[in-house]
């Protein structure tokens, strides 16, 4: 039976972390939220070592998202898409900054060509980068796929500041203990 | 209250047309069936103009997606992004073609940047396009946003076949007859 609509969830265990991090003011904090969600998510099993988190201008906590690809069997869920879905279905709006600009996007890493692309449509006026993609296929097997050749240059011309690096050594402990014991499965 | 899940679905009409569009032998039939869900979208008032399909290597239909950004409040709801959203949660595979190789997907016009990164990890074996990028920006305010410069070379380095311009001139219809009518909300 072909089915008409899809549901994608979060791991029960991520509502503790939105109460215990309502409002992260700095770029560190919003990526080391991103961070702490991506190890998390591995220590307790419920998908891959990445996380992401959505804020508004005051630095409140707007969604959160950690990769949900096999829990979810759908490859549609990477952290950022989840983070992205999940702020538009809370504020019932598709362009997260129509009306509220200032929201931010900070993710453990760099997205992938398709959390990049849908960085373009879900209404977001920053983009903060923990792990590079070059670190992302250093350290672990994932395929971060294709990106134009002046990534950046393309948000910027769009309105979307980008700011990478950011807690980087912390991302990259994350994936490279993701793989040492054993990765793969996400 | 910050939501930890999100459910996307597609228009009720549309069981009606996978009932009777249950196979569809060759290129242009199931461009055809992308095309006229687009077509139907904007006809019944549920979204954008752009339909999208999944079909078996059998021509048999695995899913169908049609534009939801509106009615769903999400960025994400594209056609193609419905289409293998609703794929995945049909078959329970988060690849499409793992042990089911010959999965393709028709769309009425080409990915846009989101929908394009979302294909290289959604299983997809042929990728079928009517309309262009350049004829979904001539006919209609729709923005594609950037891609790598050899888009369709990224696509067959992974093994992804890439055929264009199938039912062109009847997706551009569907696209310029929006923009005759208004358009513009989706």
């Amino acid at each position: 039976m072909i089915k008409l609509a899809a549901r994608l969830a979060l791991p029960d265990w991520i509502r503790q972390e939105i109460d215990a991090h309502p409002i992260c003011p700095g770029d560190e904090a919003k990526v080391a939220l991103a961070i702490r969600l991506s190890a998390l998510n591995v220590e307790r099993g419920t998908g891959g070592p990445f996380g992401a988190a959505v804020f508004d201008a005051d630095d409140r906590l707007v969604s959160v998202g950690v990769n949900r690809v096999v829990p979810e069997a759908s490859s549609i869920a990477h952290a950022e898409m989840m983070a992205y879905l999940t702020a538009q279905a809370s504020t019932g709006r598709n362009r997260l900054n129509e009306g509220f600009p200032g929201i931010v996007l900070a993710t453990s890493s760099q997205p992938c060509c398709m959390c990049y692309g849908a960085t373009f449509w879900a209404g977001i006026d920053t983009l903060l980068i923990g792990a590079s993609a070059t670190d992302v296929m250093e350290l672990t097997e994932f395929d971060e796929g294709p990106l134009p050749a002046d990534w950046r240059g393309e948000l910027r011309a769009r309105g979307i500041a980008v700011r990478e690096g950011i807690e980087r050594q912390a991302a990259r402990d994350v994936l490279a203990a993701y793989s040492r014991v054993g990765g793969g499965n996400y």
